[in-house]
């Protein structure tokens, strides 16, 4: 397990920028002032060097990964933990946030139970059941998950990955569903980035202040419980001790995605834990994600200033799912249509600038 | 003209807040945590009390208008004059950026001649022929426009407004194209707002740090040049002064929009200088337009903090054409699609919060 999982991130390699100059020109030549169509000229640039070639974006699939989380017993979500299971049933019935922003954006999406509390759901085409564990233990007392429940979630992401590489697909993106999610997250990003749990913690879906303060309070009991594996340095032990399963099966699928040399949309506060994660197992899994938006949840532009990371969009969006990579990836479609059908200056006859 | 103007703006009312507990409680009711989709759902609420009922967003159409601008006799741009007018043949047969971003946003695409240099246009299932004459008089020796020609395009605006709203058209955007536009703009913001021509003149489409300070001399003397009608305190005769064809048009078009009860989507710098003129002419259009984005244009950071307006994005774009409001109307039916598409609590078994 360990081994095949060391040789896929032996085949993760940076971009060749040498061929930035090529994309750059095409794109320059393109009827429009230089660099005025901003990001999307980015995001455009970034998936020619990903692909080698003028960029294509569909198909586009989101994995939508979910979860459970022992660290409930410290009440530290409004909802019931029970809503993560009711959560996936809306999924595969159709009417959650994603379902919509995922059919409107044009985008596929999957639904995967990497670790749902309670048995297994009924077979449905857009289900993957591949539960880990029905739940984690609480990371307030100790790991989270074994070493080895880690490594199968992340190996879970590679498989993600490869299947959609398989089925054709050139853009993925990230999303996620586990009440109680961004304890975990917060936990990651103070382990990952030196942060203080008192700065990330945030109020979720909606908690007050003394509830974030006592959010704050579980996640540095959560760090001290876990001084040994945080202690190692080890970016898969830091996973495995604060983690989940949707979050270490989405740094998975972060990993394939770079590997298959996809592009990877990360949705928000949740799926940039799971992109931490990946980026300190393989740092250069950055050349092949976008994080898609900068959620409401105060700590993700914390975690993000400190990444160095410049977010694509800010709608106050705090829903997870993936509905910030739907909208991103709405964008990266908007910037290969750019590159690959508008006309260039000559070819329109229209007069450059100085 | 001067009597069906003044009709058409007696017309336009504010929405009616009242209605908005209702719009609410039904975002409220759809399975995600309160505000977790922010602006979306902002948007979604906005379009409920234009529309008063479950808001809809298709068809969508982009006016894109282009006229040219006497100022270019003053060296503020880098393109030469005739690029509007090749431009607009570019955006005839498809190869522009506001064509591809249209058509990736699934939004209908007009163009309109509302005051090119040169001769009229062969006639196009896209075209809307209506020079008002061709080009403007340069605004730094005196008005840019008579106020029987500006009253012309005010009209025009409202009518294109009208023609879509005939069409079945829920949400309209603005385009602009026009050589030397920046500079106008620049003028209608120092007189509407009470900027300084030195803190909101730009680089456009490239102006170096020198030439950006010869462009704000250039509006300083437009502001001297039409001291009287910028004196009379006049919305209208002050875009007479400053404004364009295009952006009189466009000013007409949000206030036909408002009186027709459309979404107007806001594109950029130069669009949002004709909101503020409609917004001048009549103050309740507010409630009917939403600002796509913020330039890269520097100055329009500063108009809309003036004006107290909040834009969906920053993607650094600063091409016009209508491309900011091509990406915003996707976020449109996003928010629509949000509202009449999610499932409920009650009606997909899930869990509320405390």
């Amino acid at each position: 397990m360990q081994e095949r999982f060391e040789t896929t991130i032996g085949l993760i390699r940076p971009v060749n920028r040498h061929m930035a100059p090529i994309g750059q020109a095409h794109i320059d030549n393109l009827t429009k002032p230089r660099g005025s169509l901003g990001r999307l000229e980015d995001l455009a640039l970034q998936l020619y060097l990903i692909q080698e070639a003028p960029p294509e974006a569909d198909p586009m699939r989101i994995y939508t990964v979910a979860g459970d989380h022992g660290v409930c017993d410290e009440n530290v979500s409004l909802f019931p933990q029970e809503v993560t299971r009711q959560m996936v049933l809306n999924f595969l019935t159709g009417g959650a946030g994603i379902n919509v922003m995922a059919a409107t954006a044009g985008v596929q999406l999957r639904v995967v139970d990497a670790g749902v509390r309670g048995g297994t759901f009924a077979e449905h085409p857009q289900l993957i059941q591949a539960k880990v564990a029905p739940g984690t233990a609480n990371l307030a007392e100790g790991p989270a998950m074994s070493l080895e429940q880690c490594m199968q979630a992340l190996l879970l992401g590679l498989s993600l990955a490869d299947k959609a590489a398989r089925e054709g697909v050139k853009v993925l993106g990230t999303g996620d569903m586990g009440i109680g999610n961004t304890t975990p997250s917060t936990a990651l990003y103070c382990a990952y980035l030196g942060l203080d749990p008192v700065e990330v913690a945030g109020p979720g879906t909606g908690l007050n202040k003394q509830e974030v303060a006592s959010k704050a309070e579980v996640v540095a009991r959560g760090l001290a419980s876990n001084h040994d594996a945080l202690e190692s340095g080890d970016p898969i032990n830091m996973l495995a001790a604060l983690g989940g399963f949707e979050i270490a099966t989405l740094a998975g699928l972060i990993l394939g995605g770079a590997r298959n040399h996809q592009l990877v949309c990360v949705d928000g506060f949740i799926s940039t834990a799971a992109y931490t994660a990946a980026w300190k197992i393989c740092p250069s899994v950055r050349d092949y994600c976008v994080i898609s938006h900068v959620s409401a949840e105060p700590g993700h532009k914390k975690a993000l200033n400190k990444l160095g990371l410049a977010p694509l969009f800010d709608l106050g969006f705090r829903l997870g799912e993936g509905t910030g990579a739907a909208c991103a990836m709405y964008l990266v479609r908007s910037a290969t249509d750019m590159y690959n059908r508008m006309a260039t200056y000559a070819g329109a006859g229209v007069s450059e600038g100085r």
